[in-house]
């Protein structure tokens, strides 16, 4: 299959060397910049392309791995072809691309992305649609080569799943974040709730995470809530931990 | 070391056997139930005991793994001996016993501890403290056998680690309780989660919380945040969903 790739970021870069290892023909690598698209089409044998007017028109395969916000004024400037359109977006839906051409859907990886992080393929669950039967098909062959785990989803369902992932991973990212900020004042470093990190997430694969909940907020120890809330400097993140005990108190009754 | 526990919960289980399997001689093991006194008992070949009045004076070690709402109480009840007296609480000072006894000090295991999960306790970080030296080198000695992470930690920096674990272990676990909601409103199951949720954790072994965000929220992306806002119809998760986007965005500027 002649791929052609749009977008140089994290998911671009590990979708694209996850193909290209799939022996995937890169064909092209878009980005911007001159040193994003080079610096991924080193990578997978492609040529870089800066300028929207070089996409060729006869590659098999067009993966948009962009920013929201650019998806459809890209698209926009691809000239309608024969190949498969997709998208790796988790809040934009499959007809994004219905104004401008015939064959296209979504192959959504849930998962984060580092550049800095190898990902391991085979268990990222991934989402597919597609506009008809055959397109549709496709997409879910080409994400069964790289996962193990081929869901199909549509773009209403995708949406909740999205929202999802900003829960699982940057509001639980920014719990760590918080956390470090509390050790600091502790005067320790962050290494020291890393063993306490890993449990929580390693508990939820054995315990539903209602069941997995402990600490002041689920029995509503209001003598260490309170005295929380007199040690949180910051009230914006004081109005969050009384929101977020309130709401495990609620969960759990 | 003649060791008396007082406590038969997640704490005090995974603290007494763990003390046992270093051979250790537990005495008794102390519950308001029968059963649990006698679940916790059997495994350590040591007595159960439901009244205080039975508690021996002349152990080495008096350990108190109890809810911290009850803690003073069952010390007050104890006559004061030749023993040393460790609490195991994050957020109570190791004044407590200062009424009550000479020896004294705390011991704080920064772990979640379920009955049903197995503890690594090499790996636990133990945080230790002794109202006098040699009640201290006994106590971190006694953390030096179990784990191979032991630090001092005084009361008053113990209260911010206890916040920490509130954040990095129960706030989380919050957040995965959320996502199972949302996965359930796209028709999935929550296994499809976990990979997310182990690489949002193990991510930060290498980067910092700071450095591994990504998401709608730290880019501000208006679009999307007012759709998922959109998505929920919890007017409490709402106003969660729109606290932790602007603090995110707050501290990643």
């Amino acid at each position: 299959m002649k791929v052609v790739c749009l977008g140089a970021g994290n998911v671009a870069t590990h979708l694209i060397k996850g193909l290209y290892d799939k022996s995937f023909d890169i064909i092209q690598v878009y980005s911007r910049t001159q040193e994003s698209a080079s610096a991924l089409a080193k990578e997978v044998d492609a040529v870089p392309v800066t300028d929207l007017k070089d996409i060729i028109d006869d590659a098999d395969l067009y993966i948009f791995a962009l920013k929201d916000s650019v998806l459809e004024g890209v698209a926009s400037q691809i000239p309608s072809n024969n190949g498969l359109w997709i998208h790796t977006a988790g809040s934009v839906p499959m007809d994004v691309f219905s104004n401008y051409t015939t064959h296209y859907g979504v192959l959504y990886p849930f998962q984060t992305f580092s550049k800095s992080r190898p990902i391991d393929w085979k268990a990222v669950p991934v989402f597919t649609e597609g506009s008809d039967t055959k397109s549709h098909i496709t997409i879910r062959s080409i994400a069964s080569q790289l996962s193990e785990k081929v869901f199909d989803l549509s773009s209403g369902n995708r949406q909740y799943l999205h929202l999802t992932g900003v829960f699982a991973c940057n509001f639980t990212n920014h719990m760590y974040a918080l956390s470090e900020q509390f050790l600091k004042k502790a005067g320790l470093t962050f290494d020291v709730v890393l063993p306490l990190i890993d449990e929580t997430a390693a508990k939820v694969h054995t315990l539903s995470p209602e069941e997995a909940q402990t600490g002041p907020a689920v029995r509503f120890d209001e003598r260490i809530i309170n005295h929380h809330l007199h040690l949180i400097e910051d009230e914006d993140v004081k109005r969050l931990y009384k929101l977020i005990s309130e709401d495990i108190h609620k969960s759990n009754k």
